[in-house]
């Protein structure tokens, strides 16, 4: 089955925001053997959404569209699809009463244009939002497939979740088919094109798993896809090929499938029982935060000491202030007295200490934006590397992250008993 | 002028990377008056590629795409492009001398599929990659113009600044023709209904500039559309409608433009020369990596201690043990003790302490996932709030992250002398 996606918003046109539904809905359906050939973004206009329909229904069995559900004036998909399929609409009353009652318990106003959130296409399927006032909808009609979604993303991933996938499974996943399936490798410390040329003749010979390279900030993905009944199946038929990839290059191997370095980071940690603690000064708590995105990290993480300022340093995390004086701020000595800091502060196993410069302004021709050292420090072990990061200071920001796990990950694997 | 954006890349249907490269090409596009109507995404596939070339050419005067400009066999796009147009493609050898350097600068192994990356079809400009080794290019054929950018965004967004903006300038903007501008006003602490009720009148007597509402997580943002012949123009014609919703939910604005919440809050903070420290938990450094990814931010802010174990919050914090015994670790007390404790360690005029429960797992019926306990210890005040937050674990962090500095700006702006 071919689906494509429509979605709707003139702030997607404009660049306000990021289309994070596009991607969302793409990996779901993937994953469920619903292949997507094309996704299109089009602007609360009520022509040129009709016009993104008809090209979609010429091409795909399914058209799913996010966005344009709302209240207001400028929501028009519903209407939209209706002037497309030539149906009228049609208020439900339970529904009406189900967003009266979401008001009314949160105790906001009820505003007299909220009803046309209640009216359908007959024959739909009204799809429930837990998080919001705007219902969704799926709808056969002429041999094809539509489902309307909410645009924002807290409000439509659980409907599509929760009451989509059950309508897809229902009503148009065949049981058994094949479905495409695909497993990502993730590396580091090796380039994209030395990558393809060592295995270059995987590559050439690729049918079932067929293989794709992609670049990912400081990191490279390999994508293997092929067909199969299940996960299990698909497994079975990539593992010839994953045992030649990683006898090649599995020591660059940070992660594979929906793993982040971060997850391996993690597992690593807490299966060798090690704790970590981080004290930051240009990455501002990022590491932190990306530390503790993983559920459950309290298991192998302390705490962070962000120490922007140089009382917080010296004061906190007792790097000497001569040290600081001598050396500056941002210098090797600093990022390894930090590590130890914290690492004696938190009590934990292992310490990181970020110190650079993120820009815009700051740097020196001594020291420009983009230098950045980071100390780890470990029983028996100190040392700080230097980096010089380009971009701005979001990526800067970004790539000391990446890094410092990286550094953390390699140590651990380096030192594995 | 109306422009069309083609996003290559299976990745991008497979739902394993967000596309960022639409909203930022988007949001430039506008500034420079170029209208956007349609975005496409389509896979390393020829034939797709193909089809969503033809139908963007005949409806827009210049098409950008991004991404499939790379040394691999799935980089389809100038190969594409040159067959729609039926254009031959000629190796520069001017750029291959460019990419040949690039690798021996950086001490990389040179690949011999890498040469594709210097053929073009006759007539093009080629766009330098400033981060890269695989150039861009601009053409202009039989009434349409193609920009070839390529898809990781830091070679990207350079390449179109830099080569692609003065190109388009010189080639294809007409000095002096009208462009649209917008304006977006953020409003915390109003639902989007009760906005658009507020500001009905406005909305129906709406034509230049025009109005629309956007959900945003926590905040609502207003858009303000309108041509004019530069900015300039165009904030004066905006200026009495900005007055008159100014009037009416004023107190409810946080930021406006390309400002964030963050921004207004630095900017308040520096204006009255306070300094700030906080104080985490379940946000784990979020909201410090969020404070200072604004530059300058070493200005206002001073750090934070991420305690995420009790002995950071006992140890370093001073929360009493008592406390955490008595109440919990997620309680309005420690929330309290933890701003109090940040605060006296910094030495900064405000502390923030923030403890909840992110999730999954953790949640109990008195104290469930999503509650969070976020408190404000300043010169004479000392307040804990208590919230219960929806969504997953990242959710629930960002909402938390963003209520928190809601707090600190209500609090400077109702002290504001």
């Amino acid at each position: 089955m071919i689906a494509e996606l429509i979605s709707v918003g003139t702030e997607l046109l404009l660049g306000q925001i990021v289309n994070t539904n596009a991607r969302f809905l793409s990996e779901h359906l993937a994953n469920l053997g619903i292949n997507v050939y094309f996704q299109t973004t089009v602007g609360d206009n009520s022509k040129r959404l009709n016009e993104a329909l008809r090209i979609a229904a010429s091409r795909a069995d399914l058209i799913i569209t996010t966005g344009g559900l709302g209240p207001t004036g400028d929501d028009l998909t519903k209407e939209t699809l209706a002037d497309f399929l030539q149906l009228p609409l049609e208020v439900s009353s339970s529904e009406l009463e189900k967003i009266r009652l979401f008001f009314q318990k949160r105790g906001m106003e009820w505003v007299a244009s909220n009803s046309k959130q209640a009216a359908f296409p007959p024959g739909s399927t009204i799809l429930d939002n837990e998080k919001g006032t705007a219902p969704g909808m799926a709808l056969s009609h002429q041999g094809r497939s539509y489902i309307l979604l909410p645009g924002p993303p807290q409000e439509m991933e659980p409907m599509f979740i929760n009451y989509a996938v059950p309508w897809l499974k229902e009503n148009l996943i065949p049981q058994g088919s094949p479905i495409l399936f695909s497993h990502v490798l993730k590396f580091m410390g090796i380039s994209e094109a030395k990558l393809e040329t060592v295995l270059q003749d995987l590559f050439l010979n690729q049918t079932e798993p067929s293989l794709a390279l992609l670049a990912n900030t400081g990191e490279i993905h390999l994508r293997l896809t092929a067909r199969a009944k299940d996960k299990k199946e698909f497994m079975l038929l990539v593992e010839p090929v994953m045992q030649e990839i990683m006898k090649r290059v599995g020591n660059h191997l940070v992660a594979a499938g929906q793993e982040t370095l971060t997850h391996s980071l993690a597992q690593l940690l807490k299966t060798r029982s090690l704790t970590l603690s981080t004290a930051e000064s240009c990455t501002g708590g990022m590491l932190s935060s990306v530390l503790t995105s993983v559920p459950g990290s309290s298991l192998f993480y302390c705490g962070s000491v962000i120490a922007y300022s140089n009382e917080m340093k010296t004061g906190l995390l007792r790097v000497p202030a001569s040290v600081i004086r001598e050396h500056g701020a941002v210098s090797p000595e600093v990022a390894s007295a930090m590590a130890r800091g914290i690492r004696e502060l938190a009590k934990s196993d292992l310490g990181i200490g970020i110190t650079g410069i993120a820009g815009p302004g700051g740097g020196s021709s001594e020291k420009p934006v983009g230098l950045v050292y980071i100390a780890l420090s470990a029983d028996g072990f100190d040392q700080a590397s230097r980096y010089l990061f380009a971009g701005d200071r979001e990526t800067i920001r970004l790539r000391a992250v990446k890094t410092a796990q990286y550094l953390i990950y390699k140590y651990l694997k380096e030192t594995s008993p």
